[in-house]
């Protein structure tokens, strides 16, 4: 069912990734600039996040020892240091996702160049150097993929061309891309927020996370990739976070799995790459130069 | 699971809380003021809280001795006095939650005075004093917490910044906020309202409630307090509040819990607080005196 | 849990009705007169009702021997006289419902007059007199009251002021209520129809069916009534209404019912109003005669 | 259950037609065409069909020696000529599906006329002559479906007037309609793409697919005809795959089923009308050649 399989480290069955992205209050400011200062209500439904969620989490993988990924934007860091600190001082890796969840389609490639690298200032602030990236309601461009490669990262994880990693090809240089999936994200079953035009229907515990603990018995079978892209606020409140964390303890005590940071399976990715030792698809960019004609013109006498 | 647990009365296990916002037919009146009153259907619907619903929900209660709290805009006061005094007789608390269910942060501070002395005096004319608020739509602002000092209030129920509640220290004062929480209100799973721009699926009554018994087990589990934000309209419909009653039923015979007004659970939580019997959260406000800087202009020469 | 139950004949437990609206195609028509008559997949959607499920459900209806009610806008009647000439063979009832699926709200009253009475030529060229009437998207107002009680209409089915029917007293006389309810609308589980801005996620037939099912045990236990809102070209499909079938062949079989058209419910709700055999409750129109006032000024020295 | 049944090939109980549309990116740049070659991850989303998930589905169709029916928009053919060139070594039919899935309704018949004949042109590049035809967003057209007859076309997929497949008769011949179903679609339960509009909760798998299954079981009962419309970057992901394979291998195993290619179901059906073998339901074209008047203006002296 997997073109192109990765042998993953020690022979584990499927590699295993739970990444957090936390946005806590970004989204309200930058959707609602003018008076989001004064919607307390959103600030503190992103607050969850780093103030509650977060240590919650971070609590869960130590007991399970397990070490994995957080994005967080630039500003978080700088508003949420203690949240961030926690997450490194765990062992934990945090990742690139903007200054303040800025969409990177909407903005020029200067403008784009500037978010990017006062995100960066945050994240050296906590001593932390990102070598992975996600972009921003996944919108990463072409610009930004040159900016990755310019900057030194390793890796990027906003597009969903595969199941598994693959590596990015660019003129400019490589990237390994780990993918996401819609199917795997936590906005569609238990975002609910008006403000910022998102309205989904809010599903119980136990039917939202049904389809991510679907995913990974058919990911285990195939010896693929397992890997959700959740958000504190969201996954990480009391009653969902209770079941993710009893289906946790389930699947490490009976199955063979690789739970790793996203930076860790990219650089295995690399590795066995560069080794010979699988073929690891490799995609090229840019994928388009222009857009395509979309005009229905008649061509020539036709 | 709980960073800042509470020791609730009599050792019980968990507090518990149904709160219902009895609307009636103002959200159809605040959000089409033109034609609204000849809007028969939205205006019935809406009705349906006051005339049916709530004399049902305060059955039930009056049944399993419960005590528990509405929250009433002033013009529903004004317009159906009945269901209201049935509540005060009834033993139950009736908070403040705006006059015609007007957002916040759609008003000038004055305008937003005025609205909510508006309502305070409609509470007074049926002898009640509200001790507690709810903002229409949960959007609480800077200027209403102010005012709620101001005006004596004992605590707000608009925000989502924690599982259990937690003190909100102002430099005017402190008050005790009691969350909520999208996991556990109605609206999405079962509010069907074209007119006033909110389209979901209406849920099964007893998918529509998993929701809310799958975040009970959780809180019970965890020590933590369980708080559903409900509407007469939706949940009290004949289906769905009979499967809240026959399960009422089985958790108060089973469990130990302590169900509670929300004024009640915020007085509890003052007097823990006071009496250093238990590290309450203490949250501060404001959040922000100005927007975040959303701009990506390069700073000095960056 | 019913405040004003109403005796049903023969002693049954619980009164029972499925009503269909019959739309066809009339929704694209009404909502894109520009080009509708060149979207052919709305319209084959619409006319899936009156070609292919309505007679499926008058076979379903003739062996279980049920008589239900039908709502069918004028236009549909004229269009497609040959599904509406069936109901009425069947001895089923054809209720009023707009001419082209109008919404009253949308229309100024001497608009909506001629709509009326154009729909009303329409049945009466089939043969048909409609004792009943749902307006379409429910939106019926005071001026359409009023024109029931002129047309000497007996019930309406537009509004959802209570589980069970009830008299609607105006200036110009009585009619009967015979309520609905979104949660028993199959709009919401099963319509996907972006042309007409309503984007709903389709459910699995049982899923979908499920509240139907639910609702009816609730009714069925309180003495209730059980009033599906159907329509054709939804729960009409070959998958859900051989769900439907499934079901209704085993409540026959094993409840006591009383299954009616609505305007014998009607007539049989007035009948007991006036024996003084239950004291069925009334409601008043006009709700209101003028917008409530919903500006924030300062009222006197307030 | 099923008014004009029609006789399945050696006695199959059931005829069944899983249909592909291979859309790939083409949704992004029809949508969006300042920008779509710039965002990369809606066209990652769309490329993993061509890429990852049509080898995964010729791979099982393979295995279990099926035919089946793709639509292919023209400008999917250029761009990812080895996924289509696949479908056909594998025997399998590739329908014409525009040539960058413009809308039919969105364009004037002239327009319409050049988009059709660019995607005839992609075809034959790749040695296809097309016999079937979907319309994008399934808006056919009166103008298309003289198109389709002016050349040559067999049948249309488009429409959804009946549950099993019927002729449609125009003043220019006859074309078999291969109805679709929106409870049949994967969009709604899958698809999750803001970026043109379209935003539903994405369900798990298996709760995603239990409508398919039930359809199926209807259409099996009935001896109808089950018709899945399906995306290979929606339905051709992993753990959804996974699950709709098991399941056809048990029902491929355990019933009586003719599975075909759409070219194959539309002949069955015409030579059973030509041979008399069956009552072939006949639908006719232009269903209106104005729109219905929608003006409340009164008629005569009404």
């Amino acid at each position: 069912m997997i073109q192109y399989p990765i042998p993953w480290p020690n022979g584990a069955r499927c590699a295993c990734a739970i990444t957090f992205d936390m946005d806590a209050d970004s989204l309200i400011h930058i959707s609602r600039p003018k008076d989001s200062h004064n919607r307390l209500y959103p600030i503190s439904m992103g607050q969850y996040g780093p103030m509650v969620a977060v240590p919650r989490i971070l609590e869960t993988y130590r007991r399970f020892g397990l070490k994995q990924s957080f994005f967080v934007p630039g500003w978080c860091i700088e508003r949420y240091p203690g949240a961030v600190e926690a997450m490194l001082e765990g062992g934990h890796e945090v990742g690139h996702h903007g200054y303040l969840h800025e969409d990177p389609t909407a903005h020029s490639h200067d403008e784009q160049v500037d978010w990017f690298d006062r995100a960066l200032a945050a994240h050296r602030q906590v001593g932390n150097t990102p070598r992975g990236y996600r972009a921003p309601v996944y919108n990463i461009t072409q610009g930004v993929t040159d900016l990755l490669l310019e900057r030194g990262f390793a890796y990027d994880s906003s597009l969903m061309g595969d199941d598994i990693p693959y590596l990015l090809d660019t003129a400019a240089g490589s990237l390994v891309e780990v993918p996401v999936h819609w199917g795997t994200d936590d906005w569609p079953p238990f975002a609910h927020y008006d403000e910022i035009g998102y309205l989904m229907p809010v599903k119980s515990p136990s039917s939202g996370l049904a389809a991510f603990f679907e995913e990974f018995e058919a990911h285990y079978e195939a010896g693929g990739f397992w890997h959700c892209i959740w958000h504190p606020f969201l996954t990480g409140r009391l009653a969902r976070w209770r079941q993710v964390e009893t289906w946790l303890e389930s699947i490490l005590e009976s199955r063979d799995v690789w739970f790793a940071t996203l930076g860790e399976i990219a650089d295995h990715v690399r590795s066995i790459s560069e080794a010979g030792e699988g073929t690891v698809r490799r995609d090229s960019l840019p994928y388009y130069t222009e857009p395509p004609s979309v005009t229905a013109g008649r061509r020539g006498n036709g």
